[in-house]
């Protein structure tokens, strides 16, 4: 390949920007040499942070914003009228085809509308859904959608299904993926009016390899590869993950430091125990994927670390080789 | 009180029914004298277990019912045939007036159905949502509605509000419960369309301690006392509850059994980390009771233990001395 992947990193986003970006961008051009890396926002700023790093010059380049999005600013406001934000400006070189991907740890909210409304969806995707991969005992699950589409139809599930096949088949490497509809019952008359809607049409979906529903009690076992759900019920699941994970590992802990004989145990597994959780956890590859946009757009979590967002970009190489908006554009929208 | 409180018990409901259902039963007669007991089902197998036991016989009668409905049966054909099972026979007695509540380890479909149209709603109260206690970093919640009332309206959630505070307040003892409703981010204009319609009605009510929105992260943190959503996300999050728990707790036995070293760390954190695991899952009270019912339904695991049956049986007693559904139907249908 003579020309790089060329990836934007919105170098003001996150809790720990620009330190983390900019070191997570430097440390993805000593992964790969596939990529190149444009960083958007304040110049000067960047280049402070760059000047500590040695790197190849020719692979980074800097495109100056002047604005940043804040993480507390109303999205579809923030989006229209800061044209000069890190975040608009990187997606406009994504919509301008003058980048393949776009990277952010800044608002949630703003990128999923950026993503809609800047870079646009692909022609005949109804929905971009915001698809995370998450942690169970038999590896990584996609779970879709857990984006802004609140209130979604049958046929918006339907597509979520499909992209979210091609993105594990051909980024994560999962065979003939599993795919799940999230429901209150294994049968196929359960569930409440989208889920009986979509149930019937997931079945018929030839492209797919549609196992039924998945109880949440099942997800974390990791009964299906794709779980499709709207996104109220995704951001649920997503949250709940993260917040009963903390929870139950902080009351572990705190039962660890029960009494002097649990305490010297405690020393004993703490280095199997990290491993173990960091396996379980570590599933994510640094941000997820915004499907079915004209680009590739990923958001990583607001508290990045370098190694996050290296991981956000080094996903980018994958989705963009496999071309997989143009599988996306022959199997789902011209069918 | 000359009277005792009549509890039904479903004797035939559960994975391990007669055996723990009769035992549980026999164990709650010893903690509190205030009640008595009818088991329904088969009179020979109940008689069977009752022999193993010896209790004060005035205090438990046996009303036979030939039927049992299965775990795989569709609940309202089940509901509508089998009069003669130990469900509906049971609750017949509730409905009569001949008991106080009936409690059930049997098929929840069945029982939510049942709840609805043999005992029959309060006039007045549109569902009748189901209200396991969730564990919490601070104590049990209140996770209402997790039952069979999909596509929920705004008007059944402000009512699951209200009956959850009164629960709380009365049967668990927590003053001035908070109240929150399940969304996607803490501002009043996020969520569904559900959500956006409810919010402004829980504002607005007097009765109840409304502290705006929760986000799923922050459930197991404890930051609210009732959890108000509707029951297709109330499912989901009771089973991601037990699922990622149990996961999570396997995933942790490996990493304990790694090598030598954590072998022996393992042994000795065990008393302590039982203990601390034992302390956050136990919050549950043997059973989740149907509210806004003409009498109290109390649904029990289906795994439940004797010792499930007997906490169910047990918070009956509460639920009846504070007499719930004369508050209910003095603070919510009257006004």
């Amino acid at each position: 390949m003579s020309e790089h992947i060329k990836i934007v990193v919105d170098a003001m986003g996150g809790d720990n920007a620009p330190d983390v970006t900019v070191r997570g961008a430097v440390e993805a051009l000593e992964v790969s040499d596939k990529i190149s890396i444009i960083l958007t926002g304040r110049t000067d700023d960047i280049k402070k942070e760059l000047e500590k790093y040695s790197y190849d010059t020719d692979r980074i380049e800097i495109v100056h914003a002047n604005d940043v999005i804040g993480f507390d600013e109303p999205p579809v406001m923030a989006i229209r009228k800061k044209k000069d934000s890190s975040i608009v400006v990187g997606m406009n070189l994504v919509k301008r085809g003058e980048a393949d991907a776009f990277v952010s740890a800044g608002s949630t909210g703003a990128i999923l509308v950026g993503g809609q409304f800047v870079v646009g969806r692909i022609k005949g995707i109804e929905r971009a859904p915001l698809a995370p991969l998450i942690p169970t005992a038999k590896g990584p699950s996609l779970l879709i959608d857990c984006g802004a589409n609140v209130d979604a139809r049958a046929s918006h599930l339907v597509q979520f299904a499909q992209m979210g096949s091609i993105y594990m088949k051909h980024v994560v490497g999962v065979e003939n993926p599993r795919v799940a509809i999230v429901n209150i019952g294994a049968e196929e008359e359960k569930g409440n009016m989208l889920v009986k809607e979509t149930y019937p049409l997931l079945k018929e979906c030839t492209d797919i390899n549609f196992v039924g529903s998945i109880e949440a009690r099942d997800i974390p076992n990791g009964d299906a590869d794709v779980i499709v759900c709207e996104a109220f019920v995704g951001n649920v699941i997503l949250k709940l993950y993260e917040g009963l994970a903390s929870t139950l590992l902080s009351e572990v802990k705190k039962g660890l430091m029960a009494n002097l004989r649990s305490k010297i145990g405690a020393l004993m597994i703490k280095p199997a125990l990290k491993k173990t959780m960091k396996n379980f956890m570590g599933a994510d590859q640094g941000g997820a994927p915004l499907l079915g946009l004209k680009g590739l757009v990923v958001k990583a979590h607001g508290s990045s670390t370098s190694d996050d967002i290296k991981q956000a970009i080094i996903q980018c190489i994958q989705f963009s080789e496999e071309d997989i908006n143009e599988k996306i554009k022959e199997n789902i929208t011209m069918e």
